[in-house]
């Protein structure tokens, strides 16, 4: 069996942002020498997704406003951001800024990661596919994983 | 380790449709070899989604309507519908049709494939779960790919 | 390649409740002796899903409020909770309780399964990443899969 694992650093630039990790995700594919198998990318955040949709962009303008009326960042009260609230062992992280709208949004899109099948060592993303690292979040330091696995 | 692949062609008749696909893929899995291991059914398009769910034709329609809400076909101003707004290397296919709704839903459903374990050659579907290629676009040809890939 | 599947079994207490499988997870994945694959959770029924995200309750009660927004279980007509609709070879369980607006979530958040790298023997969760198994319908026994694969 053969395998890699790499973490990719990048900085978001705002939320609703699509970083598309197609080429690194292609290079490393070619550099793991797995013929069949499978590749999977994966965001080790709350406040983010993965997902696998046509670079344009008039689409990602569209679902970020698809998803401001689905969990409005603005104007509506979300529990997560009143720290007043305390519930033994379910606290989360003490120091976090109002986000609460991201992490609706990041568990209702489900997607932290998406998997695509890798044959005779390449992707079989379709014509229009490409892969992105969604911020969900704000402008931040983020991390996406990528792991390769398969025959050789 | 076994692997097989295989691309299953189908044309869907309509926005909303769902194309069962757990017959084939319960034959896939069966002709692998496969003992323990995992299905992947993979779709290459991205006005597409790969849902688990149950075979009842009252909960198809549900679903189509909940997603009419969300994204309406109609009556809804789409950036991506708009070919007058070119964007510099993020322009997509310059010969689409309007489906701004279908970009949206498909990337909200995040659902571009769905994994099933496969444990002594047989899929842990459980006992109301159908696997079914969703079309969110209109009657279109499509293909599905599904790989099984593990232990013999 | 070395591989462990197992049945986890639950009983849940309500709609919307998030149970955390984060420790059994992590437990599964030291005795399975993989030091490089991935672990899935999979759930096997078709009103539940599986959700990475905070363990935080001000998010869990977040998140099934927009989830009532979206698919309201009361006030909603759902052709799935009506039993005079019968068609035929697409009729789902015959004993089955008024539960369209849990189908329409699950579907809708497209997580019957997540994937995640195992690396050196641990799973790459994030700082703030807990597994949860949802349940959207009301209490029940549940089951939840987990499998462990990869190169030991």
């Amino acid at each position: 069996m053969k395998h890699l694992f790499e973490n990719h650093d990048l900085e978001t630039a705002a939320c609703g942002e699509f970083v598309d990790m197609t080429d690194e995700l292609r290079e490393m594919v070619d550099r793991s020498g797995v013929a069949n198998g499978m590749a999977l990318v994966y965001s080790p955040h709350t406040t983010c997704a993965v997902v696998i949709n046509e670079r344009e962009s008039g689409f990602i303008e569209d679902f970020q406003e698809m998803l401001e009326n689905i969990a409005p960042r603005d104007g509506v009260y979300y529990r997560h951001d009143d720290l007043s609230i305390r519930t033994e062992g379910l606290e989360g992280d003490p120091h976090r800024v109002p986000n609460g709208h991201s992490h609706c949004r990041a568990a209702l899109m489900g997607s932290a990661s998406q998997t695509i099948p890798v044959i005779d060592g390449k992707l079989t993303l379709g014509k229009w596919q490409k892969i992105f690292f969604c911020e969900l979040d704000r402008a931040r330091q983020r991390k996406v994983f990528i792991q390769v696995i398969g025959e050789g």
